[in-house]
């Protein structure tokens, strides 16, 4: 099993018996999601700023416009970290303190590069947007140099990680189950809606198949 | 309008036409969900953790245990902030640029106090419990003084906040109107599926009226 090593940052300190270092595991978390939260520090306090990006092996891509504040920042200080996060359940127990949720969260850390090479960076933003679409990108007209250069990409590679998986029934005190209250997990999931098509011309284009796909596969 | 003032630390840089500094819309943000970010700064790091939260007026109630790292850390540093972000739909644009997300987002500042009271602790902890599921906390077993002295609760006095709403269709450049390129909107909304009863005694024990109803109101 590739995991990654432990040290005081990305240790799990409460709930250790949920946490996992696993690669394989922690990129699945990567992989099912399109929307990322990155820390950032300004004037002394933590801020969280909710991000599109992709992944692939042990790198997260994120991009913003070249006046950025934050990726800027970021990018100067190297102090950031990245959290994703799935909502899988309500986990209701008989007793308050044993109300949770189901859940998947992997907390990344590592190192910022600024993607130079105006190639790489059209196929990272190809890749962003196919994440949260998938193959969207091809469809699409083709960057013009100027949005290119005025856009950022970073790629942040991943040196340490964590994430805390909970994905079981209600846990409560022994002597509560006999109480007469129910108990159980109500499974939460993100859906799509059918696709509502932009005004413009041509006005009766067909949605097209890979988008339709997406709608059925997440309805 | 009631609004809170716009300093340097909320004051948003990036899209500021979908800024809002509104008390009353921020307000109907926290409404809508029960799983904040909460962002703290560990060994010079920031790091964001998922948290539930309850909001009343202008507070925000985190909890934890009373040995949680990260919550000893912010209440003295003081140093933190809170975000809570709905995804409500997929932007699909003719062009990479313009490709977005519908969202509500909110970032909040303020300070930090630990609640001491445990008649004023129950009764936010029952606040945390009902904000995930309306009425859930009356059907409880009530809490052990042991559980409560081991609980560590949390009251945030947001002083400062700023969100950004992005809710209208693609926005893609005039002359992409006319290219054959489907764009549109995929709306996304969380929903829950239905209660999966714990096993447990009594088993044949029926989902109680206030679950059912939440189901109905999100499948």
């Amino acid at each position: 099993m590739n995991e990654y090593a432990k040290s005081k940052i990305n240790r799990v300190k409460r709930g250790h018996n949920r946490a996992t270092y696993d690669v394989e595991k922690i990129n699945s978390i990567l992989d099912a999601g399109f929307l990322c939260y990155v820390g950032y520090i300004y004037e002394g306090n933590p801020i969280t700023i909710p991000m599109a990006y992709a992944n692939k092996n042990d790198k997260v891509y994120i991009h913003g416009s070249t006046a950025n504040r934050m990726l800027l920042s970021i990018l100067e200080s190297k102090k950031t970290s990245i959290t994703i996060t799935h909502l899988d359940g309500l986990v209701l127990a008989r007793s308050g303190l044993h109300h949770s949720v189901n859940y998947r969260s992997a907390t990344l850390f590592g190192s910022l590069k600024k993607i130079e090479n105006d190639i790489e960076k059209t196929k990272i933003l190809g890749s962003i947007v196919n994440q949260m679409m998938p193959n969207q990108w091809d469809s699409l007209r083709p960057m013009y140099q100027k949005e290119l250069d005025r856009t950022l990409v970073l790629e942040f590679t991943i040196e340490k990680a964590s994430a805390k998986i909970r994905d079981v029934g209600v846990i409560d005190e022994p002597e509560d189950y006999k109480l007469p209250i129910w108990a159980g997990v109500v499974p939460i999931k993100q859906v799509a809606e059918f696709p509502i098509s932009d005004k413009g011309i041509p006005s009766k284009m067909d949605i097209p198949k890979h988008i339709l796909d997406y709608y059925d596969q997440n309805k």
